[in-house]
């Protein structure tokens, strides 16, 4: 039994980003906007192309493009200043500018500061500002989801969560990627496909997930080695930025799973790009999670081709190779013991990934695979 | 490049047709509700329950179950009637109740006669009664799509299309279903499975329906046979059930090809069942549709686990016969020569679908195609 979550409008295709003024008047009643942009982006001419295309809509927009990094309360507060008289917010980037518009397009709408929505404290606002979502990464998949993530004060991990955060439309402009290098397109790329993976095989999947999860594994598991080794293919280029957006839509219903666990955890002690610690953490456990031998398992491996379930730990591997994905953390992993993995894979954030995975997670469990992780190469 | 078609709320499971009353309170300033449903139902005491439980949730509602066979000009009328001073609408059965259910949230909203917006002739009221959809049998997909099929004054097909006639939700219980005879639930599967290959193939196809269709292929040829072999499997009920909805969500993008041509045809001839016509026009014409190689056509084999788009004929052979479809029209047929069908094949309402086709569709093939079908032997 599922009930499907709302799901965004969405415009996908080759120059769908040049139509996104006549889309954002086409909403009704808006002459104010805020864009929050990441800056390399800004800089590049986008924010003055966008600004203008508003304008020629009769939309007056200021920009926000102050940001690196994940969001800091202090980033959120500034964009909320910023977006003061407007009605509509539009993000523009990757995970980071996508969360900054989503959270301030509510706490613009109520005035209350991001603290007092910080994890549930309270409902958020019900009518919201209107918000517009471009994704320039494919990855994370925010631009379907409600969630989203910001530093506290003390510097501390908070998320905000709710219906309301989600976009009113979504452009998926596969020339927006293009400039990604290739490492960050695999590195993307593998979350997504992961995300997808996980949603539709953990405890809390369901046929409603299953419908993006499974179009989401074929679209990237078919495209990514292109849109790796050809950056300009436009049309491995969509495929990879839809099937992220599926896949967010299916973490959306159901969430992760082990991989998951094991990638916050590793953020929790050193930086690392989120794509590449996940595709580690799943390239570690994959062979072990197959051993369960769900039904959810048998069928995703027959969604990406494979006669049987034993066949995907390899079928994994073998993509990651394609996508030139060398199997390294970065040199500041050398600070951390595997024990410090195995405490931060337990800590309280980090269980629920860990209770959805389809097979039963010992705490020797967990030590193999902090183990496994964390004898893993140091990048050069 | 694509714009996904709004996509209704949706709950699906055994058991969520009793949750209707809930679900239509939390729709907001309901008080009175008109309930569309089959004759049949009605009497088989479903009616009685939904009404209880909307009046338990302070809503009354009326019941219109005054109608039979595709839906008539009158009905639509006598519906609209009924609906005076309801803020919202229930379709409960097959196509017929759900396209009078939807017609009716239009025109009882702006006090319109149906003829008004027949084929498009004036554009739909921008505010229509609330409606929720809920089939019975699964294959037509009318509670996803935009199309309303009904019979005017002089007995002529006639339409009503729009994003206003849209559920604003859609309940998908698969214990409805389980009363369905095996024959029917065959064909309506069948249907069902073709408006997805068809829509994931035909030139209009794009990769935001194809998500619909390729997961509407998989569960309905997965479970079909079990769903007509097995009429109380609620699992297998379920699959074929949302496999229908999403394969009306595909139709709802991209529309059909060349087997709803025929079968749109044979029903100008003598009266047959739309799944049944389409299953046997989909055997007659899929051999030499695969010819035409296209990568979309690739595509849809490698997503029912074949290896060579050479194998779909056999496949799709194959599953009709473990569903005991029988290749055989109703003796009504005798009456028409294989010329009239040529004739209907190629009237203007059944154009597009032929232009549609992946393959060019000659005057060589309809006469073909036409003699195939005629040259059935008649239901004994």
């Amino acid at each position: 039994m599922f009930s499907n979550s709302f799901i965004p409008d969405m415009r996908f295709g080759a120059g769908t980003f040049a139509d996104l003024g006549a889309a954002a008047a086409n909403l009704g009643h808006i002459d104010r906007a805020l864009v929050v942009m990441d800056s390399f982006l800004a800089a590049s001419g986008l924010a003055d192309r966008l600004l203008d295309d508003l304008r020629a809509h009769g939309i007056i927009a200021s920009l926000y493009a102050d940001f690196a990094g994940e969001p800091k309360l202090a980033h959120l507060q500034a964009a909320m200043r910023a977006a003061r008289g407007a009605q509509l917010v539009i993000g523009v980037g990757g995970g980071s500018a996508l969360d900054i518009a989503k959270i301030t397009s509510c706490c613009a709408a109520s005035g209350q500061d991001p603290m007092y929505y910080a994890l549930a404290a309270n409902p958020l606002p019900k009518k919201p500002l209107k918000k517009i979502l471009v994704p320039t990464t494919a990855g994370t998949g925010s631009e379907t989801s409600a969630t989203n993530i910001f530093s506290g004060p003390e510097g501390n991990k908070l998320w905000i969560w709710g219906a309301e955060a989600k976009a009113d439309l979504v452009i998926l402009d596969p020339t927006l990627t293009v400039s990604l290098p290739p490492h960050l397109t695999a590195w993307c790329g593998m979350d997504a496909f992961i995300h997808a993976f996980e949603a539709a095989t953990n405890r809390n999947t369901h046929a409603g997930a299953q419908l993006y999860a499974y179009e989401a594994m074929r679209l990237v598991a078919d495209s990514l080695e292109t849109a790796v080794k050809a950056p300009g293919n436009l049309d491995a280029r969509g495929k990879v930025m839809l099937g992220s957006c599926y896949a967010g839509i299916a973490i959306d219903n159901c969430g992760t799973a082990i991989a998951h666990n094991i990638s916050h955890a590793l953020a929790g002690l050193a930086p690392v790009h989120h794509g590449l610690a996940t595709a580690l953490a799943f390239e570690a456990t994959l062979q072990w999670l197959v051993a369960a031998r769900t039904s959810e398992l048998d069928a995703a491996a027959k969604v990406l081709g494979l006669a049987r379930v034993e066949e995907l730990p390899a079928f994994v591997s073998d993509l990651m190779d394609r996508c030139d994905i060398r199997r390294t953390l970065p040199k500041a992993f050398d600070a951390h013991s595997h024990m410090d993995l195995v405490a931060e894979m337990q800590a309280t954030e980090n269980r629920p990934m860990r209770r959805a995975t389809a097979r039963d997670v010992s705490d020797a469990d967990v030590d193999r695979f902090a183990g496994m992780i964390m004898s893993l190469p140091r990048t050069s």
